[in-house]
């Protein structure tokens, strides 16, 4: 679905990718991309206390509403760092800026990788030179590259179409969170159009888009210090400018929903050691932070996501979460199905069939239907299983 | 610390444990505590919205705040199983309160194992008659051996002391939780004493003990449908009677805390894959809910887990999830301290001595102390690692 495609491009943007050796090996691990006019900017940020000095750094200069460039590295998060890891990201902002040839306050900055440990500022700075001579229409995938950690394939989405009476590109690149919980991982992803669009209407829509996509996989207050989405608009498309309330706004809006949920989508599937990709969608909730106190309590439940790993059919185990969920349920009311199988209704198991079950638990993608009959609002959560794998990556990240 | 000691005994107390065929093999899975006379009892339940039939019904008859016997099995929870499941756990009540000749009232039934399947309400029945003919004042040990279900060792805590001028003996066994959260695994625990004590008495002091122990490995709300935790006290000892505030209820409440703290951290000990055992105390909290979100956010992590597993000090994913518990802080003012060591204070990272963090790491013991630096309030709790063979246990439970 995100499978790297050839020749992706945004009108005005180029990107590029090296390595600068802050990974072992010759992996990509600095990345960039670069519009070559001043853009609309807009970004969200992790809430954890503790965020990384870029975080902070980025948190300050989106304000202005205008940026030219995101740098990159993964390898190290810069997080826990202190004084001196503010001083490190300044620096390597700097040096990267004059490269550029422009206003430090226009770039962006971000870091993955290894938290508490010092900027390898020498490393990056003697990587710069390469990287901006690289920079090129078709760098995309490069940059993509050079940001993944333990990600196993590439995420990029692009969308073309017609908007406000011209031609528009809207492509984000994304790398994984570890599982679905940012708190897992860090989650960067970023956004490349050549919308014509008004910088209040950018921010609303962005924000409006990340909570229907990423914020769906993803627990509010539960974050890793770095997670950073940002989303860069250079105008050059010509159109009729998007502004609050329009319908060509709307369209906007389908387009970058429809980039950000394939993006987050494969952040799931692409999850440390996931095998399933499963949906959780809960109905018929008094209120939408109810459905999501259930959708989260059955997703985040390593009993239900083991069962799912071993393709264990112990429905019992889902029945148990959304219980716990801590929410009030009218429990005679409440249904529970997977797949399109009925297991639990009406305070009782549905007579089941036990080898129909088990084929459900082996398909790859499976849907668990809550529905708590208590009110019409709803909520859906990706989620993957939990395996052997994702503790033998979790095990020795540092090491 | 735990380890089956021999000769086990309650003054008028009887136990014993048999196979009747529910789980595989000939293991136990049928267990029976007795006490000759009616005895004062309490007890706590899981919060859980979609309680197991035998909760239901104990929590009506514990409300007489008497009962005598505790009739347990392994192998099927009798949770979500419906108006079936509810007369099928009054069908093996009501056949155990004949071969005891007791009144049904008196009886508690708990069952642990699969959710979601009929209780094999003959093979119990068939099993009553030997469990029955077969109590005996040693018992203790079998009885504790039939409700393990993938506990690897029993647990059993017991201690001795004089308390309103006569000797009394309170005994404690429990069934493990999976993993520290009651919502993984199902926590049984029963406590036998002959101390003489007042109903209300015996009542308070228990939930305050639970909540200091059991409670501590637990989150609230998140529990099993099946959770449960009795205390009979039949009064053979002949004591002062225990009543509130009272010094000697004092003394009863420090016997009763060494007992339960003893089973809880047992159970954490053998934790399903667990290879470590984490204290996490945080302290200088400006409430005991802050306080307690923190250690919470930290215990329940699993790249804390997996990282405490693959002994790789990776320390800034504590601070990661300290960050993201979602209360407020004051970063300046947050440490954190991993063995005796500190790496991470006044926001920013304390000079590391990587190979001393490291056996730090690789101790089967290691205490977490988090200070907030906003008040003083503290909680601890004890968690383990997440391992493969948590996974490995836990993909193919039911089948």
């Amino acid at each position: 679905m995100t499978k790297s495609t050839n020749k992706v491009s945004v009108p005005g943007f180029l990107a590029n990718g090296v390595s600068a050796g802050i990974k072992s090996g010759d992996r990509k691990d600095l990345g960039l991309i670069f519009s070559t006019i001043p853009a609309k900017v807009a970004a969200l940020f992790t809430k954890n206390t503790f965020k990384a000095a870029p975080v902070l750094i980025d948190a300050e200069r989106i304000k202005r509403g205008i940026a030219q460039a995101v740098l990159t590295n993964s390898g190290c998060a810069n997080a826990a760092t202190g004084k001196e890891g503010m001083a490190d990201a300044l620096t390597v902002s700097a040096a990267a800026a004059k490269q550029l040839k422009i206003p430090e306050e226009h770039l962006l900055i971000c870091s993955t990788g290894v938290i508490g440990k010092r900027l390898p500022v020498r490393k990056i700075e003697a990587g710069l030179g390469k990287l901006v001579r690289g920079l090129n229409e078709f760098g995309i995938e490069d940059a993509e590259a050079a940001m993944m950690t333990t990600d196993k394939f590439p995420k990029i989405a692009i969308r073309k179409g017609i908007v406000g009476a011209k031609d528009i590109t809207i492509c984000g690149i994304a790398k994984g969170a570890g599982m679905i919980e940012p708190n897992m991982a860090t989650l960067l992803t970023y956004v490349m159009t050549d919308a014509l669009i008004d910088a209040k209407a950018l921010n609303t829509v962005f924000h409006q888009v990340i909570d229907s996509t990423f914020n769906a996989i993803s627990v509010d207050g539960c974050m890793s210090t770095n997670d950073t989405a940002i989303i860069l608009a250079n105008g050059l498309a010509g159109n009729n400018p998007l502004e609050r309330a329009q319908a060509r706004l709307q369209r906007f809006r389908e387009m970058l929903t429809d980039v950000l949920a394939e993006l987050a989508q494969a952040v799931v599937r692409d999850g440390e050691g996931a095998t399933k990709f499963i949906t959780v969608v809960v109905e018929g909730a008094k209120s939408k932070s109810d459905a999501r106190r259930v959708a989260y309590s059955v997703a985040n439940s390593n009993l239900v996501k083991t069962a799912f790993f071993g393709e264990d059919p112990n429905w019992g185990r889902i029945l148990s979460a959304i219980g716990a969920s801590g929410i009030l349920l009218e429990k005679e009311k409440v249904s529970l199905s997977i797949g399109n199988m009925t297991v639990f209704a009406q305070d009782a198991p549905v007579n089941l069939a036990p080898a129909r079950l088990k084929e459900i638990f082996q398909g790859g993608n499976i849907e668990v239907r809550i529905s708590l009959g208590g009110g019409d609002k709803s909520y859906s959560v990706y989620t993957s299983d939990l395996s052997y794998d994702y503790v033998k990556i979790n095990a020795d990240y540092t090491t």
